[in-house]
């Protein structure tokens, strides 16, 4: 059976642990990344475990267990639902859309989503995040059966999206980049290689204030993990501990229309043209995040098998 | 005066050196990164000089000077003349473009440009390499009177595109981002803080196989690297060592109206209909890279102070 890595706060110093029985075991020795931990390997690390020095879950503050510096690469428009509420055909599309976000957009699963004064259209998108095994530096085969020897673990996490920005500017880093835009966590769940296929069997749930936004399986992802970590080998270069997002499935905040987003597409309005045309057609959506607002995220399998945990972040106006 | 700080393979060892008079001289000691050879700073580096084991440039290889990890950050449209080619309105856009490429895209000023076999419409941008200097983890303020402090040193990039991806998909990232897709060098220029304002001012010339393709000054940056790295302060973290491409000239082989772009971004056309439609465009330009073709770079001051040397990299099949 797979086990929780934790990467918590506790007395002002951020450590390592693996949680058993809502109790968090801190790790002996010290792992600089999570690069450095997942090389140790799971036996190891369950041979340092300092049972002494239980914590309680309640006393600890989770931080990312992504730790920088690492490559974030994500999937875009990856679900028929949320493809269709953005103004796209909802069908696979003919190729796997990619992004990234920095690694400084990293936070914890507890952590404050810092809301830039500027930004007035805030949206949320949960996401199973894959986290990466091996150093990819060439092309690999990559297929259902031996995605073990390329995924270590999973984990929640949390696309934050600036609307207004991302649609005006065309290109949808900056909108999806700023600091604790990318909430990991709570913990990873490194996979033992037979769970693996629990990956394509996930729910994942999203509520904003206790209102369910999202609910889906990750048995709806157009692009597989599999497919999209072969093509991306034939492109660049991962190491272990980089993270891939693989999209968000619908219900997020965001509601356009095809012909709203063919004019925010348009290059021949302006900046300024998209950005009334964008917060015009989003004027009467009260689904975008405010300050204070809480947003809790969940993955688990429908079995109960693997769980995630949960995420909690509130919205704090920067 | 600045060094000349290169990175190079001689008899199957890569070396850290610094050029002087046609020679590279090794630097004694190990630095595992350019971001702890940053951090010893220059004098340290002139002292560690191995002058008796200098070398004859044409008896290495340079590899990147930037190295692994770095993010790499790229501003896009940022020269009004290749605002034009593509399609856009000349003008500064009211936003400051931006977008990533990996950093397993990054590859020596010697070193083939690997085309894809799938690709069809390769495309070269020469751009202004910037190398940070400090960390950034918040906002900063950022003047041309203060930029040294956070500008370490200078180099030639070649935003290498794969033009019928990265506009059939929307997302740049995936276009610009195969390996070999960010030649680098082929040495960093470590600026002495009163040469930083030449950044203002250089001479950006780009052939292939001896045609002048690109020619422009960076005086023509719309967004200039001051507003830039302020502005990014305020969204992202940066480490020494990190990379900020300052968008390239016009002059590359892509040419498009602003019709042709329009149907590009239409969310409805599909993107197998936009495929053909941007191969149909560019039918009859012969300007893209072929395999075989020699791309040369270079960046100088016009009264010949900095000189960042040249790139020549070959295009190969892969």
């Amino acid at each position: 059976m797979g086990i929780r890595i934790a990467r918590y706060v506790h007395a002002g110093t951020t450590h390592w642990g693996v949680i058993q029985n809502d109790a968090v075991l801190p790790i002996d020795g010290a792992f600089d990344s999570l690069a450095a931990l997942l090389s140790a390997g799971k036996e190891n690390v369950l041979s340092k475990l300092n049972s002494a020095q239980a914590l309680p879950l309640e006393s600890i503050r989770f931080v990312s267990p992504v730790t920088q510096p690492a490559r974030i690469v994500c999937q875009g428009a990856n679900y028929a639902h949320h493809r269709a509420e953005a103004g796209l055909k909802p069908a696979r599309a003919p190729f796997n859309l990619i992004f990234t976000k920095p690694d400084s957009a990293l936070s914890g699963a507890q952590d404050h989503i810092q809301l830039p004064s500027h930004v007035k259209l805030l949206d949320y998108e949960i996401e199973l995040g894959l986290v990466m095994k091996t150093k990819i530096n060439g092309p690999v085969q990559v297929t259902k059966e031996n995605l073990h020897e390329f995924v270590a673990g999973i984990l929640i996490t949390n696309d934050v999206s600036a609307r207004d920005i991302q649609f005006v500017e065309g290109q949808w880093y900056k909108g999806k980049s700023y600091r604790t835009f990318c909430p990991a966590g709570p913990y990873l769940y490194l996979l033992d290689p037979e769970e693996v296929h629990h990956i394509h069997n996930l729910d994942l749930k999203l509520w904003v204030n206790g209102e369910l936004r999202q609910s889906a399986n990750t048995d709806q992802l157009l692009y597989k993990p599999e497919e999209t970590i072969e093509e991306l080998s034939r492109m660049m270069d991962f190491d272990p501990g980089d993270l891939l997002l693989t999209g968000t499935p619908g219900g997020v905040a965001l509601k356009l229309t095809g012909e709203q987003l063919e004019q925010l597409t348009n290059p021949f309005l302006s900046g300024d043209q998209k950005l009334a045309l964008v917060l015009e057609s989003q004027a009467e959506n009260k689904s975008y995040l405010k300050n204070g607002d809480i947003v809790r995220c969940e993955i688990k399998s429908p079995d109960g098998r693997i769980d995630l945990g949960f995420q909690e972040n509130r919205v704090v106006l920067a």
